[in-house]
């Protein structure tokens, strides 16, 4: 059997992602579960390891008496399970493993935090934690030298700029976390029925969403409440409001954070964001390569293993 | 006593106002309650309006037998009491009461709602359903002449158009709405707090709001987001981030609506929102007038109801 060199968890603010990691990066085995920070208060944080980890001993998973465990995400949030500072731009992602912490724990292990990164500027303040080790993942063995803005949809969705594996800016954008509130708690939601949050990018609908927001980015908030006459006066159905609301806010997103146009674009998604971004990237005329984002937190974890721990265990 | 000439009523989503009304135009009496549409089926409006009619005759008022009613709102809209189908733009203000539809009752009353007004146009479809009246009201006895942008801040704030007496356009944004999805159930949820939704537009947060989305009116999703990061790093309180969120999106909602720059403009707002978007039109060098929003609806029910029924009624 292969030795189990380091474990990797991606502890989010809703999901709990578990790696068993060999020295070459290959997964051994997995574990997730919907243990959140958000559900778990500071001293529940090693508990919750303590069972993952039990569980996978139980499977017949040779997990060292005292294992090397890295963790990246909201568990190194101020109400996480201890905060791990954020480092400040620009930050070289060799470096990200520096700034983690260690914390003392009951199951004789070596655990390590990640740090986030913050951009300190007072005009538009911003902060990442998880994405960074998403970023090291995607630099792979080759971070010296990764130079792009990197794509990563999601509730938050974050453009960073990367320059010789450096992280040199970034901006955050509400974009998904918009699209549920308005889905589940405004006035759309008569509109928007139960539909799944998943739309489709050829529907015209989402051209039109995003046509909308790019030519006019400055009419979000009235584009946003047109929706709701859409629906009224033309008895446009769910899954074309979805979609249309889908296009505004990712064209929003894309305008806003497109200044420049950089000269390598990664778009890092998952199979539900990745075709809606990958169309609204198409429709801006711009050129992308894309990533699968699954496999990205599990890689950065990797890394930050071998940088932390240079050297195999001794047996 | 005065005789009452007719009862006007504003019946919207969350709340039901009544007034008792003298042929000049005199509130006799008033009723407010939160029996508003949303909690309303179709069948429990009139049931609704007899209790108060019955309470007010309690109370020692001479309602008429067979009064005359005047409704304007939600009460019209498809899942309110009756239909009443919006009328298109462009639309005279003394035409309303020409699209009213008359309610069957047995109340013994000649009850009548009041349309609402769309904008038809499949680019940016738009409807209000309360505010023509208001609009109705501030145009008072001189409907014919009012030209100006008459801005109704709110919920769904209303920027109309109205030309010599016809709503000729009108945009609709979700500034209020936004605000307080942001405040209660987003991520800010924890940078903002129990904070009340006044907001002080002396505060210097609420500047750098509207002068970020004023000046960059494509970064709203970002510039959302910044504050979650301005709380975290910089320890900003919950008053200043409710500030900032208010600028931001009443800088979003004025930069959306003023495309070109009319020549009279009417701020007509309430105790709580005129500060902030007076502050807000200020800021952007617009010179405007000032009404009290409060006294619109119940004003514009009282032209409403002289226009249908243009005699008094025999007694």
């Amino acid at each position: 059997m292969t030795e189990i060199a380091s474990i990797g968890v991606d502890w989010g603010t809703s999901s709990f992602r578990l790696w068993l990691l060999a020295r070459d990066g290959a997964v051994l085995a997995e574990r997730r579960s919907g243990q959140g920070m958000q559900g778990l208060a500071p001293d529940a944080f090693e508990p919750a390891l303590a069972g993952h980890l039990a569980a996978l001993r139980t499977d017949g998973l040779a997990v060292p008496k005292a294992p090397r465990i890295v963790i990246c995400g909201m568990a190194g949030a101020r109400q996480g399970w201890r905060e791990a500072p954020y480092m400040d731009l620009p930050t070289a992602l060799n470096d990200l493993p520096s700034g983690a912490i260690e914390v003392e724990n009951g199951l004789g292990a070596d655990i390590r935090i990640l740090p986030g990164i913050a951009r300190r500027n007072p005009d538009r303040p911003d902060v990442m934690r998880g994405e960074e080790t998403q970023i090291l993942g995607l630099a792979g063995t080759s971070q010296k030298d990764l130079s792009a803005t990197i794509i990563l949809p999601g509730t938050h969705s974050k453009w960073s700029t990367v320059e010789k594996g450096r992280v040199t800016d970034f901006s955050t954008a509400m974009t998904g976390e918009l699209f549920a509130l308005l889905r589940e708690h405004s006035l759309l939601r008569h509109s928007l029925g139960a539909v799944a949050i998943a739309c489709d990018p050829l529907n015209p609908a989402f051209r039109r969403g995003l046509t909308q927001s790019t030519e006019k980015p400055a009419n979000l908030l009235q584009a946003v409440f047109s929706l709701r006459a859409r629906s009224l006066l033309f008895g446009a159905g769910n899954a074309d409001i979805a979609a249309e609301l889908s296009g505004l806010l990712i064209g929003a997103e894309i305008a806003g954070a497109l200044r420049t146009r950089p000269e390598r674009l990664i778009l890092a998604a998952n199979a539900q964001t990745g075709p809606l971004y990958a169309a609204a990237l198409h429709f801006t005329g711009m050129n992308f390569d894309t990533v699968d984002v699954e496999k990205l937190a599990c890689a950065g974890l990797h890394s930050a293993a071998r940088l932390i721990w240079p050297t195999p265990r001794e047996i």
